[in-house]
């Protein structure tokens, strides 16, 4: 899955050292995940009422390479891969639209799991499709 | 019921303004109301589940006398109000922990509603009790 | 001034409670605002290194009617007003987007301050004509 | 340096999952931190003026083992170390207050900038001494 996700830094993303908080860019990449997710179909909220199955994620990362202001346009190209039938990360790479600079990369790792008992379980049929499209926009 | 609750100003809580960012504040007072009910000994999560009654907020308002900056320490005295059996609000007025300039104020309004229908209902005996309490710590 | 304000409720704007927190409908709000500035061609940011002055929030009320869950898409509709020289008002009025239920309903109030002196002053000329635009878009 | 830090879960860091929302971790580990340096006399406002010397984050990493709900009371251990003259790291041990359950554990990466050419400068002293501390309370 590949998915590209516009965005404007928020002043509330921002904080008193007047570039974007930390973890508030972790927020931002998910909310390209909901969004390539909706244009693909997928209601997440209505899924997880649907198969019983919720998506936690077990693991995040970042990195910062130049600070990100408010009102910087960015671009995030989000590249999804399935790592077993209950597993899948996505990673993300944050630039400027105007140009080129990276300026920050990011990684989330998801898994399937019972809403009642908690357990893993394999992952809905949609979203195994939905790993598997190229060039979603 | 009145309630004292202090608090440091996080950087998370802050903007690339310089200070607080406004709808922040609203976090912190709902804090300090979530942290008088627990030392009154209510778990609001398992409340909600043993009444089928929630909370919501159907309004809220606040007023900015002076900034407030990262690392700033405050102190919010919260006054509680029952209007009608469905219905209570709270005053958060919000003083620099040393002196007393008053740096803000809010106000939020709560009503009990039926977790299934979502109408309104009288509000938990628990509730009831704790908005009589005066000088809670 | 008025602008329409398309989006989505991100998981991260969701709580426990399974509806949007209170006080992140205040930050969409304001998202609505920065991108209606934007819109017209304003840099906050950078306006507030060119006029030396900044526009606090100094007044915020909301009135909630029907809750907002996570995915749903509303609509916002800002109004803007003058009100003196050196002050301003945003009223938000909240949809969903397919049909007329208001949802819930905003207020901010908006101040100019020169960001040395912290004392009020008039409003930036690009604030005044942004303020009497119809139909922002 | 080691610190522990105690915390109850707010509602505003929970989401529609019924559980904390992964990126608020970091947002709690972080005010540990901040409680960290003030506890030992640091405020990091103040220093950042002092010393021309940000301190940005450049790396994150979480790892979820257990979901943590609304009103949990966790316990976080924090470890740092000095990597190099211009950087250090923290680590995040997150436990249930009552008994020995990890629930999660990240890990932030901190570099010393001079806030006017943004390259890598030494730490402040405080920083340093700071950092050598144990059983910090």
């Amino acid at each position: 899955m590949n998915y590209t996700f516009k965005r404007t830094i928020y002043l509330n993303e921002t904080d008193a050292a007047g570039v974007i908080y930390f973890a508030n860019l972790l927020i931002i990449c998910h909310q390209g995940y909901e969004e390539s997710l909706a244009n693909f179909g997928i209601n997440l909220n209505n899924l997880v009422k649907e198969t019983d199955c919720a998506i936690p994620i077990i693991h995040s990362e970042t990195d910062f390479f130049k600070p990100i202001f408010w009102g910087d346009q960015i671009l995030i190209k989000i590249i999804g891969q399935l790592i077993n039938e209950t597993e899948f990360y996505l990673n993300y790479h944050i630039f400027k639209t105007e140009g080129e600079r990276k300026l920050a990369q990011a990684k989330t790792v998801h898994v399937g799991i019972n809403i009642n008992t908690r357990k893993r379980t394999n992952l809905p049929e949609k979203i195994l499709t939905w790993l598997t499209l190229d060039n979603l926009t």
